[in-house]
């Protein structure tokens, strides 16, 4: 008899944007393995739990997602409730497919919730809908972290195709992110929303143009948002800016 | 001094599916004004809340529109805190824009809650990520509905464009969408899942190919995923059929 993994998202990183079903697991849970990003006040929601930090969301290598594979199965053979707790949603840049397979091979229940994704909850703070009625019906989220031998360009196609884009783990890259989307035939002025620390202490969001994007230096989480319905952003950001210099 | 309009999303039916925030304002709330959709346990929460039905999430009107936009102003004059439900997330296909901009043009506060929108949802009890080292590295959620006036062809380039795909309010024209999309360059042997009822009673998924989709006559909300990371549902799917044509 071996117990389930639950492959729980924990949404961009405020403790109340978890889900019902997420909170009560982690109050059942036996054991927890969850994310460095992962906030203490979430955490606590597990009294009872054993806690284990198992590194970084973004640039595991596969030695270290090997070694979470395994110990999510040796884990089920000895407790009943196992939650894998993840930032974000599981299923969205979260390499949850790893992780299930491997428990799957191994004939261990897995169950996942879902979280809300960055991208949500940046739209919800900036009061800005990813898709509008004339202006945006598609929305992509995408990211141009390449895995190994993968094509290096097809990112940037999907970007361009889309009406409005969320682009995961870019910021590291933004110059480049820049101009490979040029080069796939988005405007110099389709506007851009720079969102850090989404739902977290020190939460900013900031307008510019496309080709005003430059390398960033973030200390937290950065997503970066494209498209015509960010447009007012833009301006709004251009009006900070000018009122700064005229004070200036 | 007017009170606050909070636009919260339901995420896709499931009550625990809602977010802690979500919980906590519900039970806050002093009017209450939810899609017809909302399943009534969520609405429990809301235990001091006069509960207003608005019709349906899809298929709305801008008459109507117009007329729920007064109603969240006149509340907030009346109420501290109003509490717009709204299915899924509220900035994805849920005309969100349309009751914010109404609500800031007549100097009301409005705060938007993310939900779980329903392909995060539908991936999750599929166990399968809508992203995939090495296969998917973009996803787009689209619609085919058009607005007035709108190109009607877009939405199928970015869905072409996308390593994986999740079209909401496409189930009604699923014989369009499919020809459609085969004309935007899509293989006829593109995985496709159509999922139904997700989170739900009646929840139910079923993997065919693009080719093969035709209408369909669907009771509850449906959502059709498109890519590459959907094979195994469709070679699962295939077994099943074959099992039973075998048993007849």
């Amino acid at each position: 008899m071996t117990g389930t993994v639950y492959l729980v998202g924990a949404g961009p990183g405020a403790p109340d944007l978890l889900t019902l079903r997420a909170a009560r697991l982690l109050g059942e849970a036996d054991i927890v393995f969850h994310d460095a990003l992962v906030p203490q006040e979430m955490l606590q929601l597990a009294e009872k739990a054993i806690l284990v930090p198992v590194g970084k969301r973004c640039g595991q290598h596969s030695t270290s997602q090997r070694f979470i594979n395994k110990r999510l199965a040796d884990a089920a053979r000895r407790h009943q409730v196992v939650v894998r707790l993840k930032g974000g949603d599981p299923m969205l840049f979260g390499r949850a497919q790893e992780e299930i397979a491997f428990l799957k091979k191994n004939r261990i229940r897995v169950e996942v919730v879902p979280g809300i994704t960055t991208a949500s909850a940046a739209s919800a703070q900036l009061g800005v809908s990813l898709t509008l009625r004339g202006v945006s019906r598609s929305v992509v989220f995408a990211t141009p972290r390449a895995g190994d031998g993968e094509e290096r360009s097809a990112w940037s196609k999907a970007v361009a195709a889309a009406d409005t884009a969320a682009l995961y783990m870019a910021a590291h890259d933004a110059q480049a992110v820049r101009d490979e989307l040029l080069r796939a035939g988005l405007r110099p002025e389709t506007p851009v929303v720079v969102a850090e620390n989404i739902s977290l202490p020190g939460e900013q969001t900031r307008g510019l143009l496309l080709k005003e994007l430059t390398s960033l230096k973030a200390e937290g989480p950065v997503l970066l948002l494209f498209g015509e319905v960010f447009a007012q952003e833009v301006e709004a950001g251009a009006r900070i800016a000018r009122t700064a210099s005229q004070a200036a």
